[in-house]
């Protein structure tokens, strides 16, 4: 005992971790304990691209299982949307409906339906889904704040206003709030982290309210005269994306989905962007909005994209191509290699600009991650000039 | 169709929120809705005053599972903890310990050993758990960041020592850390809500790394010699009030617990603190180690301190006298009215300066919650001065 005692007393340091039984390191901080049990959560249902065709059927079904466990949506039939409002616009009619996907809540959104289209002739239509902070006010090409659509649109045609060039090109656009901004704050004021913790309190989340909230707008499109509901696209802008691959996940009859954010691996950028700052603190890359309890540990938005396939997707502000091959490999796998579509931001469109990486470093910092991630983030904007091109030939192909 | 349109545009103000059959208004607002979801999720094991001595002990068993489902312990079992430093004090021998209560971590405690307490003469132990910011070395009496012990302890005896002050009792006293403050920093910096948002991330919480870390300790602490296993003590100040309800919950060998918070309905306090700031914004009432998914949809504190019964528990910071009163019948149940006590902060001590109310109402900031239920947050400390003849009871009763 004496002697076992002296020897442990010679040998410590304050911060001796070592257990005598142990292979690697262990740490005395909390967080760095935290970081690596999520580093050893490797995604269950992580893509394998050397899947069979069957395989690959029976791992999107997985795929979709995983995401309803995750986005836990109400079974309860919500009461139909009702429309309140309407106004007349260049080349397309704005209507103002209400939604009820919960008894407590009450959610308006914006129809554009293209002159011309009716139910005798009923066009393709798509779901817009804005970013952080945008409203659906933003994206149907209306004056913040005016609800009621009451007077005239906003005065000019804004790339963000994504509804309204959908319209112009003769697709019924709606577009919705996310959960917590707009005409959904609280107080006029937008509180992302505080309405996610109460949804966390009782076990639900923020993405779970935000898709289920647009599963329900997307449902009732499908009942739509003016709409044909196997024509509908999902359109999401940043934030906007999640639900747009939950919807995905969910709902195989989506027909296609356009991507308007970087693509990257969630899971690794929070395990690598750990640089501290000048007080030597590192923080979580985002905030608790994006906390969807064990969602990245089901799986990473690389796998949710691919897992979209075969359906038609483009996304638009590039990423790495490490993730990029991957999902191109699914879509081959799913028979439908040109139905994945992807753009790297202009910076980095010649590949002699671009990082190749297998994995990040550890220790990164934003811009940091950003630059090895090929992301230009002054850049990050509504792509028209991506997504117009790939939409006529989406629907001239549909023509043929 | 164009006069079921006129009707509508005729009742559409801007948040026009009503359905045609609702009973109820609905909100536009995510955090009112969220607010709403989780008014409406009513604890589902909450105390029921009424129920019969078998009952409580079956509704018991039912609280003890619901904690283990909540906190996800792991299975696995861990390495021996081990012994690396030690000092004699003025009355007692400190020795530094290592636990490792993950393969991933390393977590060090200190043990108070008063003299004449051998393998021979076995004492009474009690786990010593500190508050939000505190650390082992203070609960110790020793000074901050002097891991290894060398030198002299602390100048100054703080009521905060709260090992210390049952050590000179004659008590073996442990102080742990909690995670992500003192030892288990992170870079030097206490990262309570980042390490949180990684163990919540994998579908784990901050309590219940925190409460894992003290069960390993405990579970050491009766295999001690020097130590009686059936005379543990488990004593909590604020943030270790949470740990000590855990373990309470978990393990019937517990014999006592001090509870030196202040007792409140923990979800009943985020539905009524709401009072928006000047900004019009309005929080929650605590950070996210405090998020602990489904834990206030399960039970809220004064069912669990209620489920410690018939086992002798001391609140000593007050409270609402509507949640004693419900905690004294369950101790009346459980057949022990007497080992429930209780005490107001002396500004409260007098009934004439206390609320009485059977609920809160909404609307409240920080200080009117304090206010309503009887909280004199400035005199937050450690009560000696209820603690102690509390703790000559409980031994003088065990010499009976």
């Amino acid at each position: 005992m004496k002697k076992l005692l002296l020897a442990a007393i010679m040998l410590a340091p304050a911060v001796l971790p070592i257990h005598a039984q142990d292979a690697a390191p262990r740490s005395t901080s909390t967080r760095a304990t935290a970081e690596s049990l999520m580093r050893a959560a490797k995604p269950t249902l992580e893509l394998d691209t050397t899947m069979s065709a069957e395989q690959f059927a029976t791992w999107r079904k997985k795929m979709g299982e995983g995401m309803a466990r995750i986005m836990k949506h109400p079974a309860a039939p919500v009461a139909a949307p009702v429309k309140v409002a309407e106004a007349q616009r260049d080349g397309y009619r704005i209507e103002r409906w209400i939604s009820y996907p919960l008894p407590e809540s009450a959610v308006a959104f914006y129809v554009l339906i293209p002159n011309g289209v009716t139910a005798e002739n009923p066009a393709p239509a798509v779901l817009c889904i804005p970013g952080f902070g945008q409203t659906k006010e933003l994206v149907a090409g209306e004056r913040q704040g005016n609800f009621d659509l009451v007077g005239e649109p906003d005065s000019v045609l804004r790339k963000a206003a994504m509804a309204v060039h959908f319209a112009k090109e003769g697709l019924v656009a709606v577009s919705v709030d996310n959960p917590s901004c707009g005409e959904l704050s609280d107080n006029g004021v937008a509180d992302y982290v505080t309405s996610s913790r109460f949804l966390l309190e009782i076990g639900w989340n923020y993405l779970g309210l935000a898709s289920w909230q647009d599963k329900v707008i997307l449902d009732w499109m499908k009942t739509q005269p003016e709409i044909r509901p196997d024509r509908l696209i999902v359109s999401g802008f940043s934030l906007g994306t999640e639900p747009l691959m939950v919807l995905g996940m969910l709902d195989d009859s989506i027909y296609a989905f356009v991507y308007n954010d970087f693509l990257c691996r969630t899971r690794e950028r929070a395990l690598v962007m750990n640089k501290p700052n000048q007080n030597g603190a590192r923080f979580f890359p985002n905030n608790d909005e994006h906390l969807i309890p064990e969602f990245l540990t089901t799986f990473d938005f690389p796998d949710v994209v691919a897992a979209l396939a075969p359906r038609p997707v483009i996304c638009t502000e590039g990423g790495m191509d490490r993730d990029f091959k991957i999902i191109s490999k699914a879509y081959e796998i799913a028979g439908a290699p040109e139905n994945f579509e992807y753009h790297h931001y202009a910076k980095y469109a010649d590949p002699a600009n671009r990082q190749y990486l297998d994995s990040l470093p550890n220790g990164l910092d934003r811009n940091e991650f950003f630059r090895l991630a090929n992301v230009d983030s002054p850049n990050h904007y509504f792509k028209l000039e991506w997504i117009m091109p790939w939409l006529h030939n989406l629907m001239a192909k549909d023509k043929k």
